[in-house]
Formats: structure tokens, C-alpha cells, sequence
């Protein structure tokens, strides 16, 4: 429903019982996020095991972007996190754009909000780095990891700031390349100069291949989440706030749109021929439309 | 203003006379895209040298999707654009994603309407291809040229129906390395078998470096053109008349959007006390606010 934007979805919404009033109780929500090829699944199916190793239950929310040029790296992934498939504790999902109905990180939003009210542990939203798109799913995330490599170390550099205001916790994977020790130093150094956050996100150096890392990025994500729920939890109440707000006011104008939408097939078909024959400046005619 | 969303935009945008309503004597809207690396900026200097050399005067808007993983690429686009730097007919703008308030496609096309009443004679849009922004681009664009790498064989080939919707120009840029002519031979394939649309998408084997086929891109360019302006006239009208109903019912919800955000800023503060301090559902406030 939430994906299709049937319509009744957002009094369905208004039913839940969303458990992240409070995070005691409720569901840890993880982003991850990186270029293609960073080995974000490989860090995603870790994470999975360890929480079921705990007996904790856990969705994956991968999100597609629908780009022309991320496509395959991310049809592979799923292929890869098969091995939890039979596991009835696992539920992952893949959500993608449709059209220009409303955005990708609506939908995500939306569906973290449902899965909320189901009761499951632990939430993993899975994005390729690619736009806007990785930052909003940060937001969504209670702890937002950003997984890179040395390959992507100058792009790094020209976007610091960026990605500091995103990131709980950077892991630099692929270590054994060249431009690794490079790109920590740099990580760290940008992370030691932020002096606005209480919470300082670690660099952690990672080879998924040979396994070195991998552990310490689980306990630092648990790290992260027992500091949400103690001393940082002014700022995780804070970042939630502004999730709700930003939600509300989503929902607001994407139902006003949605009503528009309807309207030009319908009584306002004169404004749907007079847009595309041609005749018309759409700006007048939203000014219009709205008084 | 619009970039900022200052107050009475929309009002000015509407007094505004767009020209393309019809395509002669408007500016023709050239769409660059492609994965990072691709070459893109090349390109977008030779169409810049084409047209100058034919006296139009050019507008280069570039579009940055903040991304903290392809930023870095982008300013050193901005860097070897310099050469243009002191040439009055020529006018670079590049235009980035500010916060959360109105997608970054809804800017593009209202500089696009913004500049085609200023009467410049040729519009490029260059995009890093990242997800959404660059399908959005490529409908605001009257040619949609795509740049691709050997590199990206595997991304296109799990993609081709997502590329082939939008692409009127494939463009196979560093032809010299391994992987160029299979990548060729699938995309021109791919063409064959889409029976829908009455423009085949020409594929064009270049590399920048050498000057293979360069001037070919040019051409085909112009080429294309003139098919949106002869035999291909009521296809380009068409897209033109879907891209102004998604402008009119993007201003129509954006403008909600900002109206209930002003509202949680006065009179409504109850909402956003409400939603930041985590006592209430945001889709039965949102249900609630509609009515």
C-alpha cells in the first residue's frame, strides 16, 4: 500500500502504535550506506547474523534508487544475502521508486514506521550512495553507518563536512588497497575538528575479505546504540523529532498533490488540456489552482 | 529565488513568457548524464564550442546532487569549464540540493522555464547519473544524450528497458578500452528490439582522448533536434505537456508542503510540539490537519 500510494494508506498509518516513541522497547534502526562496490552487503549479512545470534529478529530494507547505473550492483546484493532466505526471523524487502508519485525516502520512512508497530528487533535500511537519497535514509537511521573505500578517497575530500553530518560510524573497507591509511587519517582528523557533536563517530579500518574489522563495526554499532539510550539520548530524541515533523509535512503536500493529481481527470480537466496543449504557463495556473 | 524557495516565486515564475511553447525560437534543452568519470564535462565543452562557433548563446546549469560520494568529481567539472569563464554567452550556474525543501529536479526545470524567457538560444543540463535526478533531467531535456564507459557494461545490462526510456543519444565514451564493443553491439540491440518509440537512439563509439567520434556526437545532437522539430514534433509536444502537468502538480504540493511547514512555525506550533516531543502518530496528525 505504502509503496502504490493506495489510497487509504495514510488512514491505515494513522492506526499504528509506533513503538520509537520511547527506545526503550523498540526497534534499533541502522542505516548503511556507501558507494557501489563498498561491500555494504557483506557488513549487512554480518550485522544479520550477530542479532539472530542474539535471538533478535531483523528486517532489511534495501533501498533501489531505479538508477540506470546502479541497477546490477544492487540486483547482486540480494542474491548474495540468500543465505538468510529460509530464515523465518529475517524478513528483507527491496523498495524501489515508482514513477514521480511521492519519494524514495517517503516510502522508506513509512514502511520503518510499519515495521515499527510489528514488533521486530532490529531494522536495517540498506541505500546505495547516490544523491539525496543516502542522506535522508540517515535520518530515518537511529545509527547511520557509511561505508567506503580507498578507491573513494578524494571524493571524500572535496565533501567532508557532508558526510560528517550524516555518519555515526565510518568504515574504511577494502584495507589492504593503497590510499587506506590515507583516507583513516583523514577520516579522523575531519571527525576530531568537528567539535559540534557530542558523539564522535569512529573510524574503523575493514577488510571483509580477510575479516579484519568486522567485529569491532558490530560493537560499535551496539556502542552507538547504548549511547542513543543513555548519554546521547537528548540527541536521539532530538533527531526522531525532526523525523516526525519532516513526515507530517511530507505527508501534507504529497497529499496535496496527490488531490491535484486526481482533480485534473476529473472536474479540472480544463487545466490538464490547457497544460498540454501548450497554451498555458504552469506557474500561473498553480497560482490559480490554489486561490 | 528559486533555488532559496523565497516567498512570491511562484507569483514571479508566473508572470514569466516561456517561449517553448512552441519550438521555434526556443531554446533547445540538451540533457547530459552518465556515471561519474564518464566524460561528461568533455562533451558538454564541445556542444558549448559548436554552438559558440555558430554564434547561440549557451547556458550550462550542472547539477549537483550533494552527494557526499560524487562531489568531488563535480568541482573539478567546474575547474576545466573555466575556459568559458570570460565568454559572455556563456553562463554556468551550477545548482545543488538545499535541505529537504522541494526536490532538486523541481529547481532544474524551473531555471530551465527561467532562462528559456531570459531567450538564450541553447540550455545544457549536465547531471551526474545517481538515482531519480538524472531520469528527471533527461524528461526536462528535448535531446537526452547518455555517456557511458566499457566500465558500466554489467550496471546497463541489468538496466537497458530504465536507460532505453530515457536516452535519445547513446554516447560510448574511452572506446580504447577492453569491453567497448560488446557494450556497443548490446546497446545497439537493445534499440532494435524497442518497437515503441519512432526515434531510434543512435550509439555513437567515441573517446574523447583521441577525438574518435566526437563531432559525430554534435552532429547527432542537431540531428535530433531537428526531428523534434519535423517529423518528431507531436512526440517532443507530448513530452513537453507531461513535463508542464508534473510542474503544475509539484508547485501545487510543494506549496502545501511550505504552507503547513509556515503553519507549524505560528499558529499551528501545537503540531510540531506534539511531533517533536514524541507523543503523537504524524499520519493521524497529517489525517487530522487535512480536515
Amino acid at each position: 500500500m505504502i509503496e502504490n500510494r493506495v489510497d487509504g494508506t495514510l488512514d491505515a498509518m494513522a492506526t499504528l502504535e509506533p513503538k520509537r516513541k520511547s527506545i526503550a522497547g523498540a526497534p534499533r534502526v541502522v542505516g548503511i550506506t556507501g558507494p557501489p562496490g563498498a561491500g555494504k552487503s557483506t557488513f549487512v549479512n554480518l550485522i544479520i547474523k550477530e542479532a539472530r545470534g542474539r535471538g533478535e529478529r531483523v528486517v532489511v530494507l534495501a533501498v533501489d534508487p531505479s538508477s540506470p547505473f546502479t541497477g546490477g550492483a544492487i540486483l547482486a546484493d540480494r542474491i548474495r544475502m540468500e543465505e538468510h532466505a529460509l530464515d523465518e526471523g529475517v524478513f528483507i524487502r527491496s523498495l524501489s521508486s515508482r514513477g514521480h508519485l511521492g519519494g524514495l525516502s517517503r516510502a522508506v520512512g513509512q514502511v520503518v514506521d510499519l515495521v515499527d508497530s510489528a514488533g521486530w528487533d532490529l531494522i536495517i535500511v540498506e541505500t546505495v550512495g547516490v544523491g539525496q537519497s543516502e542522506l535522508a535514509v540517515c535520518e530515518i537511521a537511529d545509527t547511520a553507518v557509511v561505508i567506503l573505500t580507498p578507491e573513494s578517497g578524494d571524493a571524500v575530500q572535496a565533501m567532508k563536512a557532508g558526510l560528517l553530518e550524516i555518519a555515526d560510524l565510518f568504515v574504511v573497507n577494502k584495507s589492504d588497497r593503497a590510499g587506506a591509511d590515507i583516507l583513516i587519517r583523514e577520516l579522523e582528523l575531519a571527525v576530531e575538528l568537528d567539535e559540534e557533536s557530542r558523539w564522535r563517530p569512529p573510524v574503523v579500518k575493514a577488510s571483509a575479505l580477510s575479516g579484519e574489522g568486522v567485529s569491532e563495526v558490530v560493537c560499535e554499532i551496539i556502542r552507538h546504540g547504548d549511547w542513543c539510550e543513555g548519554e546521547g539520548r537528548q540527541e536521539w530524541a532530538d533527531r526522531q523529532g525532526r523525523g516526525r515533523v519532516r513526515t507530517f509535512l511530507d505527508l501534507v503536500g504529497e497529499d496535496a498533490r496527490f488531490a491535484a493529481y486526481c482533480s485534473l481527470q476529473s472536474e479540472r480537466s480544463d487545466i490538464k488540456e490547457a497544460l498540454e496543449s501548450g497554451n498555458s504557463n504552469p506557474y500561473r495556473l498553480a497560482a490559480e489552482y490554489k486561490s
